[in-house]
């Protein structure tokens, strides 16, 4: 998949397409739903929703509603309701974590304080639950609202594995399964879902969403230390400085000399200032293979999520799974 | 209601004893959803649900749905996504006010953080409206979320009001009718929906919980200068150090003289010591009978709200509307 340059003609153009449709349901559910409230709480949703972001969810609703033979007007309104959740996610992501930026311009708790941030992210999460329940059903909600309470479960245990050195590569799966993974996975699984998709294809769908979910937080990780702050908006070695103990660390740990890994371990531990740890950390983890490792296991779960597409007609679906097809490979190339 | 002493013979125990069965359901409820969860987010949900709240919402929830025919296992389940939801509100107050104390001891954010304080509300957050979404179907979860929303924009117009000395009494009731009665209301109507209740049983239980939502704001925000903090757990005059114009202090600006509202203006834009101006306008208050003027108003909606309630029979329902009654009254005499 990453070897090989993907057809991008009209792949796209199309996934643009379907955003742009996403934004202009969002348009008008926002000022449906925000009719006589207050301006600052208009202004604060609007900014922080059409901010340029990826629409990664949205697009998978819609793409894997249509795969499962349902295409109309409301399959963007249940796809907003991704956006939404996602949106409140970050936003509310943004005050624990003090960030003043996001998307190389001001967070939302940045530009507006924290009190407008947690409260438009509690406003979103409403109201995207309130969209499930009436678009998906109770099916629908329980799914959604089950991956909500595991992404918080995820961010609890990230948590509690702040700067333990000990961390396995099993917890770390088990942290981005639910803080990434699940929510990917239940976009995809509403999709089919709201489709009329068999249950067969509700799995495949979800377990498609749950292993790209993987491989998207493993090359956000990635990312992380090998990034372009000018593409990612985000500062380089940012998880380390904050003890986050992702993948390519993880392994150079499991690898290393004992020499090297007493490195790792003063650097992890502040015994340098937070510059040259990082620096240090990140050369011991090129000389390790530490980031080959971890880009092969996004690999990994990426070949495993488009296997689970086998159930679908390539004949008749073949515009639709080319795009699921895409995503995933847009996934593990993406430089933001 | 307020004159008579309310019979409290009995009242006070089938409260108690609906609120313990309310708390017994929440436990069995927290054990199944978060089994396998981290311990931390466990230990942190626990803290904040078990802490002897008051328990008005989930009461008003099972007596309404008694009210309109049904009282079976599950609106104690019913009436636990309503206390979830309170506490989730309560959890993300206490980190925007910076609050470190919470029903005299520490808040969540005091003792576990703003990370853990944001996430647990989320979950909270998202469990209350799964909860919605599985008993009260899409009716019961368009009122849910319709007032979560409400909620918000009631915040925000809150904030929008800080220190602003020309608030109106009707601006201070369009924040309150959002940011708390709102809420109260959907509890009631949910309940009588869940119930089985007729439409005009729906209304009324609406209206009643609206009436006694505002009344319960009135009384709140008078605690908050009359209070005693050994009872309320909060420090007196929190509002007006916040800048917060609450209705007492609207209707002494609106009533002063020349001579004591430029005292008043004084002490608000804080050209005394807080101390020294909080004493000073509370004197001025009193002397202006403002909080005599803010009882009245509360008491004015309590006997609304017990008006609504004629379209149900006293001679068959007489047990529940009478602690419905009770909750009225209690509402307006309240010390915490």
């Amino acid at each position: 998949m990453t070897e090989q340059a993907p057809d991008t003609t009209g792949l796209f153009s199309r996934i643009q397409a379907i955003a742009t449709q996403v934004e202009s349901t969002m348009r008008d559910d926002l000022t449906r739903a925000l009719r006589g409230n207050d301006a600052l709480l208009i202004e604060v949703l609007e900014y922080a929703l059409l901010s340029g972001g990826k629409r990664i969810r949205p697009v998978l609703a819609v793409i894997c509603s249509s795969l499962c033979g349902r295409n109309d007007k409301d399959v963007y309104l249940l796809a907003t309701a991704f956006e939404y959740l996602h949106t409140a996610t970050l936003i509310h992501d943004d005050v624990i974590d003090h960030a003043e930026q996001r998307r190389n311009r001001a967070s939302v708790q940045g530009k507006y304080g924290v009190a407008a941030a947690i409260l438009s992210g509690d406003w979103l999460h409403a109201r995207s639950m309130h969209l499930i329940g009436s678009l998906a059903g109770q099916q629908g909600l329980d799914i959604f609202c089950g991956a909500t309470t595991a992404m918080v479960d995820g961010e609890f245990l990230q948590l509690r594995h702040v700067a333990d050195t000990t961390v396995t590569e099993e917890k770390y799966l088990a942290v981005i399964l639910r803080k990434t993974a699940c929510l990917i996975s239940s976009t995809c699984e509403i999709g089919a879902l709201f489709g009329g998709g068999t249950l067969e294809q509700q799995k495949a769908l979800a377990t498609y969403g749950m292993k790209i979910g993987i491989a998207f937080q493993i090359v956000d990780d990635l990312l992380d230390y090998q990034g372009d702050t000018k593409s990612t908006g985000k500062r380089i070695g940012n998880d380390f400085v904050e003890g986050k103990l992702t993948l390519p660390l993880i392994h150079a740990l499991n690898n290393a000399g004992h020499e090297d890994k007493t490195t790792l371990l003063n650097c992890i531990r502040g015994d340098r200032t937070l510059d040259d740890a990082c620096v240090t950390a990140k050369r011991l983890m090129e000389a390790l293979h530490s980031f080959t490792f971890a880009h092969t296991q996004a690999t990994r779960a990426i070949t495993e999520g488009l296997t689970s597409l086998a159930c679908f007609d390539r004949k008749t679906q073949q515009e639709h799974l080319s795009v699921l097809e895409g995503l995933a490979g847009y996934v593990l190339t993406r430089q933001k």
